[in-house]
């Protein structure tokens, strides 16, 4: 009875000249940059002021904000003594690279040791479009339920790590933490995965070692 | 600090001339038909499965199922015995007015008495495409946070109805009810609001009775 309707997807050949621009920006200046994508309301933003909270006495992190209106999560990231930027895409669903070059204008990379992302919340279209990060990082929530990686594939392919939020909330939902994982290697073999509940702090170690360490990546030179 | 960014909104026009021939359809069926939207994991099909099993006994319903990938919710639907069709976007972020279109010339519509088209999971894209549906329903979870009105402002002002689903998980998460209605309010003060819990079935007769009403006005001819 399905009947299966195939929708063109554009070709980003522009974007990814700008993305490619802001890339050798971001290698010269041997900073880690990261793209963090989620459905709304999953918890980037508090994984972001938790990550930050552990994080910020040993690095200078800088933090872009896109949201479709408002800058209630700059607001939230501000109260760090980080420099923080909110990209308001005015009904845009996605942050492209040009918004994030235009965004670079006004930030100081010098002496920076991380640069985090925060893309508009939907698990779509921001999985296409490159904004010159080193990786994609994915939070998926447990209240979301474990089948997202086989529903949303493109956004856990092209992700080089998964977060897995509100795993204090387990007891409550109908959310099977193995299945999630299955499902998301299932469609990329990759992928790194981390547990936290950005609410008791369970499992935020872990995920900034691996921060820890992309940032030494990035300090050394090596390839991203 | 923050920088506003303006990113431009296409222009919709031959979608909502479609959709315009869509409800023309629909009128002359005096079909009820709804525009289901929310977040990725909100729990759209499990209200779906809740508003099928209270109703389907005394009325007809159709669904289409509108996904990136997979019909692993038009599965979950078609152990009831309704008529289902899977429009799978392949990547696409939103169902069009043609993508409806194309669905109807595989459906008998003729006798059925409410039409459920369930949009893909986003937050912000589906809400700019008319598909010729009576009204528009968002379905926001207590999961997310009560800011969501405010941050994706578009899809409750087209909403008639806001669903508030999870209202079973109240106690275990930072969600205030009543900030998220007065939030939403905010954005559109004709919205109508539901609490439910698709876990336990607290709130559904009453959003069945919401339905029940829109399927007699449909009935009557009553503008929509």
């Amino acid at each position: 009875m399905a009947e299966i309707v195939t929708v063109e997807r554009q070709i980003l050949k522009k974007n990814d000249e700008i993305a490619a621009e802001n890339r050798a920006v971001f290698r010269d200046e041997k900073l880690f940059v990261f793209n963090l994508l989620s459905s709304p309301g999953s918890g980037k933003t508090s994984l972001l002021e938790q990550t930050i909270a552990r994080m910020f006495s040993k690095y200078k992190i800088g933090v872009i904000e896109g949201d479709v209106q408002t800058d209630l999560d700059a607001q939230r990231i501000s109260k760090f003594d980080v420099p923080v930027i909110q990209i308001v895409t005015k009904g845009g669903c996605h942050l492209e690279a040009n918004l994030i070059q235009n965004a670079l204008a006004n930030f100081d990379l010098s002496g920076l040791d991380m640069l985090i992302i925060e893309n508009v919340g939907n698990l779509v279209c921001p999985s296409n479009y490159d904004l010159g990060e080193a990786e994609k990082v994915v939070v998926v929530s447990t209240t979301e339920g474990d089948d997202k990686p086989v529903k949303y594939p493109n956004m856990f392919r092209v992700a080089s790590a998964m977060v897995v939020n509100k795993i204090d909330l387990v007891p409550y939902v109908e959310f099977d933490v193995a299945a999630v994982k299955k499902n998301a290697r299932s469609i990329n073999p990759e992928l790194e995965m981390f547990e936290v509940s950005c609410k008791t702090g369970d499992g935020i170690d872990s995920w900034c070692g691996w921060l820890e360490q992309k940032i030494a990546q990035a300090k050394s030179g090596a390839a991203v």
